[in-house]
């Protein structure tokens, strides 16, 4: 690949949403579906291009249905009419929210009633990974006020939509991991044993911003003699001492769509067994990079990445999976681990995560990011060094 | 009060967590409850001082279950159990996530039959600006297994439990609004003409994160000739000129707490009218907090704002209120608005945030954060210029 150096434009171009659509109709109509009601940000987001941080705000549901036929229909909070209009949506109904006793249900009830004369079926995601951002109450309310209208698990249909990424979609999380990429690469020269957790995770940050991330929203760390014990806390006030083993693992956004990887760095000299653990978890992502092809599940991945730890001395491994998808969420579908028959395909983005509690209390855990090509994926992280970084 | 400029300490005594518990347990027996369940990271936090940026990936549902009596117990991914430990709670359940054929649900099922002996009830948050974090299809899983117990709305207990701090959450607040105070009034020299909203917001983000913020989950910007069209949107690349006004609103956090306000600025010169709606929601403001004492209703709080800015000619708020709580969620109950009865009490932390549309398209909006004290209340925000600050 070429060496993608500028800035991806923002935003897609109106054909990119008019793809999605048609491709979710297409399936729709296998499913006799005569609408999609959806109701959480990256649901929303990826028909409509609509991209806010107002969602932070739980006050208001925000409710998307997508059609049979034309384009999706926007049931929207007043406060984001403005928004919306400068989307490709034409067609948008508001109401003054809040309004706890009618928090847009009305509206939404009338434009599901407009869709639903030929199937009277509806999807709506309610799998696996999926939830539904609005008060349960009033699902229930929006359920007794469509009466004879069955209402079907969308989650399958909008994960195999969602799971093969365009290459405008590849580019913008290809930036957000040459990023974070570079920022990782540049941190033992600001950091050294006597700082803490912390503090070195907040010059990380900063750094990942002025490099062009336009958030953080995930960036933990753990640390401890020789190992960590969980990747999913921190950053806390521990300081790093000479032994140490930190693991540092990020989720910067650039335009709504998140890199997801970590990397380790040793303090002064690192035993052993920490050593070895690098390198055999080095190679089972090596593995994985081998195994991660069009026509492979994502099983297959797991257990090429898995007998390399299991051979290197793994004794177990509480994260569940060894990769998962990525993209406008820092995790999405499929997952690595055995059961997930998903068949890989080009334009899919996944991470590979091989980890492993090689002593009691100690895992080693690394991650990269790819995209899966006609033969060898692409990286979308920079590979991390094959011998762990110390830090003097 | 004093100047408060130390950081507040991390965490909560385990004596917090106990308070939070027996008010919850009080109200439960009230309501003829033997046990909430829990999904959400605000609810799940409340009650076990679990922090972790972890909710970001949504594959995992957490569960957390509250007893009629005893402490919490906890129903969470293997992957969660080493940051569950470090936490008051003694009991914890996990199963190997992910694990879509039972995603905790027959662990769950269990804690809960463990509890329902006694009123066959269970409070399940599921009224206004709540949702439920786990698959629709697993909840209704759940409730099948369940025969015979009832599951109720436990949104207003839980509401009222979170909407008065203790001054352990305050101090974090407070501190959090300090850091932002900081870095709004240091903007003026950072920002000119020329630049974009995306460059100055960069630049301000950064900037809280030096001074001490922990994350910037929400930091947006709009910008026109003389007046924005909307508060939910941005930052873009649009550049500042002369005759710009400028409005940044954001939710940093420290230590889980949000800050939640905004500031505006004045490029070059500004016209008449828009300094006039500045002073009239500046003035609005300060009726505000002459009005909010404990004892006075949400709405009546917001009438008193609203009077001043009708008077001031306003044409409208699409807003739909002009405050709202704030704590361990950017917007959390009540609201600032007409129909909300919530009878303020000491301790409660809300935003001030009167706002209107004083020309077609054209809004100004400001925020404060204050926390209601017996007379007058407490300022956690430092109160915006009386006169909009202009950038050369």
């Amino acid at each position: 690949m070429g060496t993608h150096s500028a800035t991806p434009p923002r935003g897609f171009p109106v054909s990119e949403f008019e793809d999605r659509t048609a491709r979710a109709q297409r399936l729709m109509a296998e499913a006799r579906l005569d609408a999609l009601l959806l109701t959480t940000e990256p649901e929303f987001r990826y028909f409509s291009g609509f991209l806010s941080q107002f969602w932070e705000s739980p006050t208001r549901p925000w409710f998307l249905v997508v059609p049979a036929k034309g384009k999706p229909v926007a049931v929207v909070p007043e406060i984001g009419a403005a928004g919306l209009r400068d989307t490709w949506i034409d067609e948008l109904r508001t109401w003054p929210a809040p309004r706890p006793a009618d928090e847009g249900i009305s509206l939404l009830v009338d434009a599901l009633k407009d869709q639903t004369s030929t199937h009277g079926r509806i999807g709506v995601p309610m799998g696996a990974e999926t939830h539904l951002r609005m008060p349960l109450s009033d699902y229930t309310r929006l359920h007794d006020r469509l009466p004879g209208t069955h209402i079907i698990d969308a989650a399958p249909l909008v994960r195999r939509l969602r799971m093969t990424k365009s290459e405008r979609e590849i580019d913008k999380i290809r930036h957000a991991c040459r990023v974070a990429s570079d920022a990782f690469e540049a941190l033992p020269d600001r950091a050294q044993t006597g700082m803490s957790e912390r503090e070195i995770c907040r010059g990380l940050k900063i750094d990942l911003l002025e490099r062009g991330a336009d958030t953080v929203r995930y960036l933990i760390a753990a640390s401890g003699p020789g190992g960590y014990d969980n990747i999913i806390m921190g950053p806390t006030d521990r300081t790093l001492d000479h032994g140490d083993l930190l693991i540092i693992d990020t989720g910067a956004t650039f335009d709504g769509y998140f890199c997801d990887f970590d990397r380790n760095f040793a303090f002064g000299e690192i035993d052993g067994a920490t050593l070895r653990a690098y390198e055999t978890v080095y190679r089972a992502t090596e593995a994985g990079l081998k195994a991660a092809r069009p026509g492979a599940t994502a099983e297959a991945v797991w257990r090429a990445m898995w007998a390399v730890l299991e051979d290197g001395g793994a004794l177990g491994n509480d994260v569940g999976r060894s990769g998962h998808g990525l993209g406008m969420q820092l995790t999405e579908p499929p997952s690595l681990m055995p059961g997930d028959d998903t068949v890989l395909e080009a334009g899919m983005v996944i991470t590979l995560e091989p980890g492993m509690a090689f002593a009691p209390g100690k895992l080693m855990v690394h991650e990269e990011n790819i995209v899966i090509r006609d033969g060898a994926p692409e990286l979308l992280s920079r590979r991390a060094p094959a011998a762990i970084p110390l830090i003097g």
